[in-house]
């Protein structure tokens, strides 16, 4: 992400918006540069595309990004945008064991959007799925128009004759462990929130700021980067699968949360080490002092990261994996942590945690 | 879609919104109302969906629909919404010569939306299915928030042994044509904008009307019906297909710009015959004699009846198309009737002709 992207194609000029240019010119400039997905059979341009499945089951997924609720542009940029809204499916992906294929972007945006910020986003996708997933590309898409840019990439992927790693498999003595980082993101919105924003109006609101969130990205590259463009992975999703992997999740909504859900999905109660807990602080802190005594949540609630959460039969974890935790009999609670329950809020919810007038 | 739909699960109650419920229980309420897919290994619930795809090729395309652009609430039901949604991306994957098999849905809506509309939604999904795809289900999803309610729509579907249908198969001797319906649809949103929206206010604006909306649905049943919710005759697409169809596509855009799509990707020029236009046109005046002198230009520029339009060597069309033009070797025009060009424009580009301050 430090490297400039590198397109054969130069960007489009400002004045060049998708208004100006109209859907078949627009389209003409993005598909381009988007990565051709190794199993394509036939890409963009026809009322679908064919992509090769030689398993003969396929894993599929879809998530939706929307300005505002998932998203500031004042915070990302577009190619950031067009990494996570990679990443993010790829993840969904890789947790199933599965090795990602091909993608499909749904994008509608305003009439007035330069094209030269479509293309980054797709520069984006192209960069993450070269990066973390070789082999995986574009293969269709659609483009409408919004008052808010939104998002939708639909993922899938090839089993290649494995099993799917459900979240439903765990069982008790398995080892606990994550591949990927912890908290990095979590801590990154915090801080964009924090300091990225402008000062409250009479309200209390507060807006993000473009000006004050490039400060801020400067001094606290790790955390706001993984928050921006999270360097998921996507490889270990096969190598766990391989390593016996009896369940798996990507981390999206933070630890508590998505180890709950396993929990919860092979009835079993998962135990958190507390010293491997306070190792992941101790790291993050490591990385940026300024999480300061918030690391301990950051790595317990912070979410986005798309880190690798799995199961294995105990001293099973591969490489690239670290064990923190162990699962026991369904006992009281979903979760715990040195053998305590965690008291507050597990992760996030769109629904109920989202504040429009906050920002 | 005269009938009530059926579901075992009654609706919610209008304050049952989804930010009063949350995300976990607004999907629980959705998810049990969806069609389940019979090609689905796994279905929601886990980090992606596994869907069996027995031939090794599988065929897939995304659709967007954004309020405003592409849909009002005060002249389609959450109903009718599924269902076109579904509709739409179901037609795509018929057009290739295969047999859609699973749908994955993103859906933003905002906070405050009842959980009733997503219950509808689905109700309309299933019953899309259920009639016009048999086998065909929801397999996966995700739910997010937006101003604008916003719906993207993936469908796969299997080839079982076929080989696609492109676009650019035609030859000159062919013969073009058509199954489902030509200029209802088009007819439909043609009524709603002169019928179905307030006067103009003092800048010259109308807004989209739902109690005059009642009233022209009322009256013109047939014309908007087919615009908020297409009967696409989805099943003709593999028929055409084992007919030896030699290209296809469906028509979303308006018969003359879908027909020059097949032209340009064939090198060829249709030749549309004009007795059949007319033949056409005069269906559509019996249909419904609202459309008067316009009927011809619905039937050559109105889109989104999700038609199904395809070549053919001569005299093969099978049961169902009806013939209504012959492919020519490349001339001056991709697209002629009676051996004329047309002059008018000929579709719908979301970008150069969407007047967001128009309606």
């Amino acid at each position: 992400m430090d490297d400039q992207p590198v397109s054969p194609f130069p960007l489009s000029r400002p004045g060049e918006t998708v208004v100006a240019l109209g859907e078949r010119e627009t389209l003409r400039r993005i598909v381009r540069r988007l990565p051709r997905a190794r199993a394509e059979l036939l890409g963009p341009g026809d009322d679908a595309a064919v992509v090769s499945t030689p398993d003969a089951r396929t894993v599929l997924t879809t998530d939706m990004m929307v300005q505002g609720p998932d998203f500031r542009l004042a915070w990302s940029t577009a190619y950031e945008l067009g990494w996570k809204a990679a990443v993010s499916n790829l993840a969904d992906v890789a947790a199933m064991g599965a090795v990602p294929t091909a993608l499909l972007v749904a994008l509608a945006a305003p009439l007035e959007t330069p094209v030269a910020v479509l293309e980054q986003f797709a520069d984006g996708m192209r960069d993450a799925c070269a990066e973390l997933a070789p082999g995986c590309g574009v293969v269709g898409g659609d483009l409408s128009t919004s008052s808010a840019l939104t998002i939708a990439v639909t993922a899938i992927g090839d089993l290649r004759g494995r099993e799917a790693v459900l979240r439903s498999g765990a069982s008790a003595g398995d080892d606990l462990a994550v591949a990927g980082s912890l908290g990095l993101a979590g801590a990154g919105v915090w801080l964009l929130y924090r300091d990225g924003s402008t000062d409250s109006d009479a309200e209390g609101r507060r807006e993000p700021d473009a000006r004050r969130a490039r400060a801020v990205r400067h001094e606290h590259p790790q955390l706001v980067g993984e928050q921006v463009a999270p360097r998921s992975p996507i490889g270990l999703g096969v190598v766990a699968s391989d390593a016996g992997a009896t369940a798996m999740l990507d981390v999206s909504d933070g630890l508590v949360l998505d180890a709950s859900r396993i929990a919860d999905a092979s009835d079993v109660t998962i135990e958190l080490h507390g010293d491997a807990i306070d190792a992941e602080a101790a790291a993050l802190v490591e990385i940026d002092p300024v999480v300061g005594r918030r690391a301990r949540d950051f790595v317990l609630t912070g979410g986005e990261d798309h880190s690798l959460l799995a199961t294995f039969p105990a001293g099973r974890a591969p490489e690239g994996f670290r064990v923190i935790g162990t699962v026991r009999q369904r006992g009281a609670h979903a979760v715990t942590i040195g053998g305590a329950p965690y008291e507050r809020a597990g992760g996030w919810d769109p629904y109920a945690n989202w504040d429009g007038a906050a920002g």
